[in-house]
């Protein structure tokens, strides 16, 4: 991690990446200028904190004008590296690497379902919309040949999540999205998001009138 | 929300959770007592973290023994009412609905599918699962006649989210796990979590090496 990425906290990362994905349908929509007040609208967060994210970045937007939403869009796009393509590891060919791999927002943002793995002999061979599935035990070689992702997304029952990590680390990624509900060990250098939704459930039932 | 549950911070809540997780796992391996060093290593959680978090809910654990892991999953589950059967309406049969349908460990914390939605008529009447799926236009109907639940799972096409929203918020529903990528319009009282893979990618991203 370089400096800049040791001191931006992680819910401001998460709060550009929903700003980003936000301005991507203004500029759907031609929207050409918005002030963070309409930000907030659109995202929930609120305009004063919308403005102190960015400051992490340098400076946006100009006083009584606002936003140019095509720029600020390049620049959050450039910020969060999704302006370029970057290839990704699906593990995992069940239902929910289905779901994955064909959520529609994922080549908007330039993400890439590279190659598919998985350990079940009747779906390697085979495509996933439209992307080869391999054999688990081919991560290295199949990334090695032409792919070079640096993500991975995992996406198998928790008791196989820890070997799975272990593979797409040794073959160069350094970055993973986990949706097995177990804490995963990986090298300092390699950064691990997890999606638990029964966690997120848990979150939610908190909330619940008793 | 009453005063208790808006004293706590949010990211504490997911910690809990993360917590909770863990220490149904180390229930169910007959693990009797932990400390915070340990539970520091199962969930990446920092010890002096984890003693602070649960501070927000009294006194836990005992100096020089440590936490009792029966007695800790038993609190935490009520802290997060999951010590309870949560009927949870689903939205969307699709390949995520199905994933979500089949997590393993929802049934552990008491979550229970009671009713499937889709547009689709070639799955309405049939079983997701083991669950029945109706037609998305009975939410109402199907809830008010035995189910009554207050939490339910957004799965469906972002064109269709705000209206399902709409829908379950009418039926009683006051916690919403969402998964499609927009910003839902909901009343104050109800809670939404938010879960976009997409989003999850991009923080990711942000980390990857120039």
């Amino acid at each position: 991690m370089n400096q800049q990425t040791q001191k931006v906290p992680v819910p401001t990362l998460e709060r550009m990446a929903r700003y980003l994905a936000c301005l991507l349908d203004l500029d759907a929509k031609s929207v050409e200028t918005i002030s963070s007040a309409d930000m907030e609208r659109y995202t929930d967060v609120n305009a004063a904190q919308f403005r102190k994210d960015l400051s992490y970045f340098g400076e946006f937007g100009r006083p009584g004008i606002g936003y140019s939403v095509p720029e600020l869009t390049r620049r959050i796009s450039k910020i969060l590296k999704v302006d370029r393509e970057q290839p990704v590891l699906l593990v995992g060919a069940g239902n929910l690497g289905s779901a994955l791999a064909g959520y529609p927002s994922l080549s908007r943002e330039h993400f890439r379902i590279a190659a598919v793995f998985d350990n079940n002999p009747a779906k390697i061979g085979h495509k996933l919309w439209d992307v080869d599935i391999y054999d688990i035990s081919k991560i290295a070689e199949v990334n090695a040949r032409s792919i070079d992702a640096r993500l991975a997304i995992i996406a198998v029952p928790s008791a196989a999540a820890q070997q799975v990590a272990d593979a797409v680390v040794k073959c160069g990624v350094t970055a993973i999205l986990n949706f097995a509900p177990v804490t995963l060990r990986v090298p300092r250098e390699v950064t691990v998001r997890n999606v638990d939704f029964v966690q997120e459930l848990a979150v939610l039932s908190f909330h619940l009138a008793p």
